[in-house]
């Protein structure tokens, strides 16, 4: 393969290359036609002189061409200053059109007054936008700079099933599948599964997979699909570990990010990746709340007491900025009521686990398991569970060390970094309650 | 956190150390109790001298516990050469219970007597096996090898739906799901996904998630859920690089396994992990018809013709080995009629694209793809499909660079790498027509 990348021109000039490339844009002047090229790394520009009589027919060619279709151009790479695409220009001997553009049904360089569903129904076309493809990328380069810690803390990476048997751990808004002659459920988490490889004794995993949520909202936060990037480990102490880990999995994900795409993203998004200190500021829910109220007038509202909510979040952020000039803030001590059964309390009955705030909004609730068959089995009771976590319980009953995990969503993870307005734009295709395609 | 690991022990000999782990053997001798200790990355030996007065409690608290219970030992580790495990011991000074065991219902070191579906019913015991846990780290090594190597190569990891609002490629074998107030589908693979990342000008992309078929059959390799390892790129020539790109990315996921774990999956499964040269061996399908004739004397069945089947597989890895001393071997034109719509054809009608076998197994089918709008229209009206592909045929309307790419099974890949005999073994938790469970 002979592909050439615009980000590797530099090494050819005053060399005959093969370019292949969209054509992005196409200025017909007088006396010369100024085609721009692009490919995933950038754009390039390639000059047809018109007093040149060799190229009459180059000039048919891109006359009768339209925007973004695809061009493979045998020609010399030259240098030229006056030309502001990093100052070289293709000049073109041969060119032959490899797929042919019809007309774009919008403008995806100017998105502005363009209609959210439309730019979904055409992704792919939408996903031609600078900003988009950066997302992309962004996303990426994210999730591997979070892989490669965890890859040298020696965690496995496993990959648990998403088609499961009985209705996961909340038991509702779930999907249901029809698997042959009865019926499945699409996992909403692996949380049972990671907790599995703990009583298995794999000690350290992480998976990045699909979860499903069957939630008949429409948030900006929200989708029935999103990708959850769920670590668990055991012969921890207290959920104190599980917090240190995740600060330092942030830490490394952000900096990878901030390495390679820092100046960019500033440049396309005007957001600043600001790597975040160690130890992340911590405070408990009812301190919080105490503060919240004197500094902002805020009161929970009481059908969210033990809990928070959107708008407790957002100024949750304004405090710990504030406060402690941090993006990230650790809120502790839930109440009991609104967590899960399987989070380890303490003496007091207070969950010993957390949420992490970023930016005005939660991204992972985090805690210390309850390992302890017996105290498992009685906080599953209390919350009117049975038969549906019977084969969960299992796992408690022959040896269990003490572990702790949690889990981020990816597509909200990367939204709040870039300071895009919602998942739709942000999930490379976003599934709702109204939106399944393309 | 102050989890010291097995293998790190040997940085704390003649310190005072915490040790957390799960009891794997006692031995009950008549002047002292041997009690093995076991984590994630090996064994270590607990010594206690029945002679010794203060041991008296610790004793009392190990005869009353069960193997697999997990504990917190305080004590010394000291060098004694006479100790098998790594010249070391552990001498308690105080112990704690952190789970009890109830008795096991098999012994998971001897699972030659045990059925295949309670092991998969205590699929968390089963995986306590020493060849178990390390099927999941090899798994996993291999997946962060491939990786690695496609970041180097400036891929981006993608994350494409599956749950998707039309019955995918083939129609067939689809699994329903109940969305709100209509059907979805959960998809066979991101094959229309990663193009349509092509034709939204990613140009290079992988993808590793769940993939599903609903294919009612009990063979050793086929599951309804199984890790799909994606690749596509554009702008290639032809197919070739597409082979091509697989062998670099094969060596890469092959050599990290090696390097890691080559002389430990000797040991345990006597495999030895080969390295394949490029370029692996190829050869046309008729030829190859033609090779296990002569040879062997085999004839492919009549139903098969222009495609492969087990049997053939077996034979063609018998005959790489015998005529290439290759492990791995390329087989090319197959028949269009055997072959998806959307692989380019030649001028002669015959699919761009290969299999690839690997000891015995079909592991991948590749190609170049079709990305000429009306070529491909044809090609998916002469397979009958209509509405269910219309949404993808769009991504070929508005400008698509040739392009290519293939699919790896994850866990056929690992099964045939340690020469496991099914996909039950190899995956995490195995799901079948009759398995959902747990």
């Amino acid at each position: 393969m002979n592909k050439i990348y615009v980000n590797e021109l530099n090494n050819y000039i005053d060399k005959d290359i093969v370019f292949s490339g969209f054509v992005d844009t196409i200025r017909d002047k007088k006396w010369v036609m100024f085609v721009i090229l692009r490919d995933s790394t950038g754009k390039v520009q390639m000059t047809i002189e018109k007093s040149v009589e060799e190229n009459s027919n180059l000039l048919e060619i891109m006359s009768n061409l339209s925007k973004d279709s695809v061009i493979k151009v045998t020609g010399k790479l030259v240098s030229n200053e006056a030309v502001k695409l990093g100052g070289i220009e293709l000049i073109p001997s041969k060119i032959e059109v490899l797929s042919n553009a019809n007309e774009l049904p919008f403008d995806y360089n100017n998105l502005d007054g363009v209609n959210l569903d439309t730019r979904l129904d055409y992704r792919f076309l939408d996903m031609r936008n600078e900003k988009n493809i950066l997302v992309r990328k962004v996303e990426s380069c994210l999730v591997e700079g979070m892989r490669e810690y965890l890859y040298s803390k020696d965690f496995t990476e496993i990959h648990t099933p998403k088609l499961i048997g009985a209705a996961s751990e909340s038991g509702s808004e779930v999907f249901e599948v029809k698997y042959f002659d009865r019926n499945a459920y699409l996992a909403q988490s692996p949380q049972f599964y990671k907790q599995m490889a703990m009583a298995a004794g794999l000690s350290k995993v992480f998976e990045v997979a699909p979860a499903f949520r069957a939630e008949n909202s429409n948030t900006n936060r929200h989708a029935t699909e999103f990708t959850s990037f769920d670590i668990e480990f055991s012969y921890i102490d207290s959920y104190l570990d599980v917090m240190d880990l995740e600060e330092d999995l942030l830490i490394a994900g952000l900096t990878k990010v901030k390495e390679k795409y820092g100046d960019t993203i500033k440049e396309v998004f005007g957001k600043e990746v600001i790597i975040p200190k160690k130890p992340f500021p911590r405070i408990k829910l009812q301190d919080l709340y105490q503060e919240l109220h004197n500094l902002y007038n805020y009161e929970i509202p009481k059908e969210d007491i033990g809990d928070m909510n959107a708008e407790a979040e957002k100024l949750t952020t304004r405090y710990a900025m504030e406060k402690y000039n941090s993006e990230f803030i650790f809120v502790t001590d839930y109440s009991a009521t609104k967590r899960a059964f399987y989070h380890m309390r303490n003496e007091e009955g207070i969950p010993c686990g957390y949420d992490l705030i970023w930016r005005g909004s939660e991204i992972t609730t985090g805690a210390q398991r309850e390992h302890r068959y017996d105290v498992l089995v009685n906080q599953a009771k209390e919350k009117g569970l049975g038969e549906d976590v019977k084969f969960y319980l299992e796992f408690f009953k022959y040896g269990m060390p003490p572990h702790g995990g949690f889990a981020l969503g990816v597509d909200r993870l990367t939204m709040l970094l870039l300071g895009l307005p919602s998942v739709k734009e942000t999930q490379f295709l976003f599934r709702g309650p109204n939106r399944l395609t393309p």
